[in-house]
């Protein structure tokens, strides 16, 4: 069994932002060598995601205006987090948008369907963060 | 370490529907003559979702209550997805209910609890669809 | 290829609440003797969760009223699942916070961001009810 590990790093200039590192991933996997196995990529920090969905930026605006619905960033104090915090609901939407995704790798690809693309969802940017990519297989 | 993929198809008459796969992936885990290790069952579309929750029609008669509130599909035109697509209420309800699970596989057989099932969860029908099943051990 | 396998077993006296479980986790991860690898940590219940997130007191209250929010345990009446059951919240709770998480395992540790934290959350307590622990590597 082989095994790799790489962090991404990201310093997205808005609080919010989704990011398509599918090709980062891709480097990746062929960096790791390995052509069977699993991908996990994860968010290492609690109040940003990484999913698979669409690259169509009407449903990234879409995703912005209904996760703000579901989990609104303002009144501060809204949160009991936000006592010397104002981030609470970037903890609440990355629990919507999901900390990780595990793809299948097959002959040294990810094994994607037509439209699934690995996006990092940023809720509370401004900073440098990181990502983390596992990959174990061989 | 072994590694086996299959796909699974599926063509939902309907616009949405919850569909009970554990079958069909305890089908693909006995061919695949792993014993131990990990299985990876997502969905291919990102209009769709593979879940483990209970086999209860009263459930799911919930949950798709509970979805349409959470993520309507109609107006249409409350989407900016929705330009030449009617399908965004999808990619939200399939963010809700997530893309893929991992199973452990201990001697032979899903690990699972007593009431754990796996289901295709389908938010835009009536088209051909396919769901991955992939699995490494030995 | 090694597998570890183990179930912890929680009793949580409330309807309701979310037990860091890392240190436990982490004593699987030590017992196992696997340093590269992949573990899955997963609620054996429909009614329960395992995610990651911050330990912060002032957060996990702000989960117990967004979840009460979006999907509210009373009246029992309101869901078609609560007939001889009063749980139907609990199911759709669980589904929000998610079934699983998958944790990178690098040189024998938890490969972890600064704040990340493994949780259960219980939705429907007041049982005996389990969480696997499966981890594949070596």
């Amino acid at each position: 069994m082989k095994s790799y590990r790489r962090e991404l790093w990201f310093e997205v200039p808005t609080r919010r932002a989704l990011v398509n590192i599918t090709g980062e991933v891709e480097r990746c996997l062929r960096e790791s060598g390995i052509r069977e196995g699993l991908l996990l990529c994860n968010a290492m920090h609690i109040t940003a995601s990484v999913f698979v969905n669409d690259d169509e930026a009407g449903l990234h605006a879409d995703f912005e205006q209904w996760l703000e619905g579901l989990a609104p960033e303002k009144p501060y104090a809204r949160y009991r987090h936000n006592a010397g915090e104002d981030n609470a609901d970037a903890h609440l939407k990355r629990t919507i948008m999901g900390r990780e995704v595990v793809v299948a790798v097959t002959q040294g690809k990810l094994d994607f369907g037509p439209w699934e693309r690995i996006f990092y969802g940023e809720f509370d940017g401004r900073r440098r963060k990181r990502v983390l990519v596992k990959i174990i297989g061989e």
